[in-house]
């Protein structure tokens, strides 16, 4: 069953609003079994919407609608698909009365323009809207299958999950059941992952495997087709035992998992707490980690040590020996983050230091860093990159290539 | 001339990733007075890719792809337009360098594969791609503009702003001159704005008037075509000082310029130095602020508080007092911001302490945060807010609603 996603609203077109709402209906059809293999967005216009009704129907079994059910003149989408089909509009009763309870409890007038929302297609199945006042509706025809849903997020998603989900699943021919799994992988680039998986990647049926990069990341999605989910579960770890054989290294997680949960959580099994001395990244480190809820079971905090003389007097920093070494030199790197695990009395301490561009710092390149972690007085690693790109780019890699490694270590201690 | 947008690739059909990059492009290219009528994303499948862009032949004039131009076996965007169009793809050594260099600058071996990102269709207009290794292109053929971008966002977005974007001007049969101004608001939703500029929206004609709101900011994007750009700027003028009668109070930049840019410049203009002690942001506010570059010559640098003991030990408050008034507090805030600034010897000294939630802390609602900004020894202002929205939201619109206030307070400086 080929499934098509089609959004209607001419502030898509204008870049007003993002399409989230194709990412979402795609990602709960995906786990249902039911594949999606074009999105589609057109404005407000009858002619171009009944055009990509006609390529749609050509290519697609299940034509998934959303937006444009709204009360006012620019919601076409059901008359334009009862218009093609030849199918009458009805009014539906319980829809009706949905709207009107609506109004009642908003304590305000209902105005006619509203009685619009409650028709529906002829001997269509209708989806409740329990958040909103336009009802969804599945309509069958000649074989393919229609669906309308409304176009706020906040309507449609719950509308998707609760109703139309389980519609659709009910009506599968075959009983087969899809599992899904994403490994998640840090330090190794998208094309050197394939190129060491390509045998896989070529070969692959059940499970499928499909690489996705992104922001210095990179995720491999396995999905597996069985009779039920053990089945499923079986397919999915041979195949991901024999991925991790080859790069299994670089693996760091699953799903939902990032490289900053994966940390905090280890950080926390294992009673460690953290203090960070960040002189270019100026707090991302920092800022980028306490998004996690829970992070403050780990992180004290720690000083942005942007301008030198904060590294001297706040984190006491030799001056004379500041001046041989630098700023952007290991020694820096290492005292800053013994300095900070000192101030604040952590387990771990470290510590960036570098050039985040653009252009070079006192004859040092962009992208030149510095990163310390203190385990202990005696116990300091040091490490120096070279990393291209934007300022942005630079500083965002600088403090994942940290997350990293602070994760890959903690793993290790005893 | 009729845009169409395709993007390419199977984790947007997934529901891994969402389609932004057909946000980004359409409101770049609206605002250069061409418009787009369609999006299609389609997988990475070379039959369902090579219909999709007949489809898109028979209903635009240009054609942007985005994405499918990565090293991999399933980036088959090139070769598929190429194979379509009967163009073959030559090798450009100028891209070929760059994705050397890139190698090089990464320490990482060059796999074989990566040579292919160095192939363009023969004859075609090539777009440098500065953050990444795929160029883009333009090639035309039979009256069809066929534009090529690569995916990943950090790279697409330069790569349309300084590249595409200019050459697509320069093409314009017409005369005519475009010129775009684009206002900056802060502190007004996108809904109360247009509330207020209804009748300006309704008759806009030539300045077009577009809002595009994102991320707790309001934008208004200006657009006039005339003969030349002076008769243009004199549109615009007139324009934004009828909207300026408005809502001028909430207008803080034009163009590229973010609140921070304009933060840094006032701070900079008057030789103002900072200071940040930050709490439940744990640095947001300095990072954020420390992207912009040259951010090193007002911002000296902070602490980052997020344990109390952090707030005690290095940043000198009294521990009784902290006790009886709590974190969640103005006095905490005060203090704060007092501490640090004299602590980094600034001129100026801000705080943020609160609850980012999720869930209440200490019998404190989600929200509820207070925010310091320190003068002088005596000269010392504090900030109650209830926020509401996740952690992530209730951290950004806390640093954001500093920003502007600071900016506004400095301006407002003999």
């Amino acid at each position: 069953m080929k499934a098509e996603i089609i959004a209607i609203g001419t502030e898509l077109l204008l870049g007003q609003i993002t399409n989230s709402n194709a990412t979402y209906i795609s990602s709960q059809s995906a786990s249902a079994g039911i594949f999606v293999y074009h999105h589609t967005a057109v404005g407000d216009n009858k002619d171009r919407l009944e055009k990509v009704i006609q390529i749609a129907e050509d290519r697609s079994d299940l034509l998934i609608f959303t937006g444009g059910l709204g009360p006012t003149k620019d919601d076409l989408t059901k008359e334009t698909i009862a218009k093609h089909l030849g199918t009458p509009l009805v009014l539906d009763k319980m829809a009706l009365e949905n709207i009107k309870d609506w109004f009642t409890k908003m304590n305000r007038e209902m105005t006619p323009n509203n009685e619009k929302q409650a028709l529906i297609l002829e001997g269509s199945y209708v989806l409740k809207n329990d958040y909103g006042m336009a009802p969804g509706m599945v309509y069958e025809k000649a074989g393919k299958t229609y669906v309308l849903l409304p176009g706020p997020p906040n309507e449609m998603k719950p509308m998707v999950d609760n109703y139309l989900i389980p519609y659709l699943l009910s009506k599968r021919s075959d009983g087969s059941v899809l599992t899904s799994r994403v490994l998640k992988f840090y330090g190794i680039g998208e094309a050197d992952l394939e190129h060491q998986l390509q045998d896989i990647i070529d070969e692959q049926s059940n499970p499928t495997v499909a690489p996705l990069a992104g922001d210095g990341e990179v995720t491999l999605r396995l999905t597996a087709f069985g009779e039920n989910s053990s089945v499923n579960k079986k397919l999915l770890d041979e195949m991901e035992s024999t991925i991790a054989k080859r790069v299994g290294a670089f693996i760091y997680g699953y799903d939902q998992e990032t490289l900053w949960s994966s940390l905090l959580n280890k950080l926390r099994h294992k009673n460690l707490t953290l203090a960070v001395a960040e002189s270019f990244t100026a707090g991302l480190f920092q800022s980028t980690f306490a998004a996690e809820a829970g992070a403050s079971s780990v992180l004290k905090g720690g000083v942005v040590c942007y301008d030198k003389s904060v590294k001297t007097k706040l984190l006491k920093l030799d001056e004379e020996t500041l001046e041989s070494n630098g700023v952007y030199s290991e020694w820096c790197a290492r005292e800053l983050a013994l300095s900070v695990r000192r101030l604040l009395n952590t387990s771990i301490g470290i510590s960036f230091t570098g050039v985040a561009g653009p252009g070079a710092h006192a004859n040092v390149d962009p992208g030149t860093i510095f990163m310390g972690i203190a385990w202990g007085e005696e116990e300091v690693e040091t490490v120096k990159l070279s990393l291209v790109g934007s300022r942005e780019a630079i500083r965002n890699r600088a403090v994942k290539w940290m997350a990293d490694h602070l994760r890959k270590k903690v793993e290790q201690l005893k």
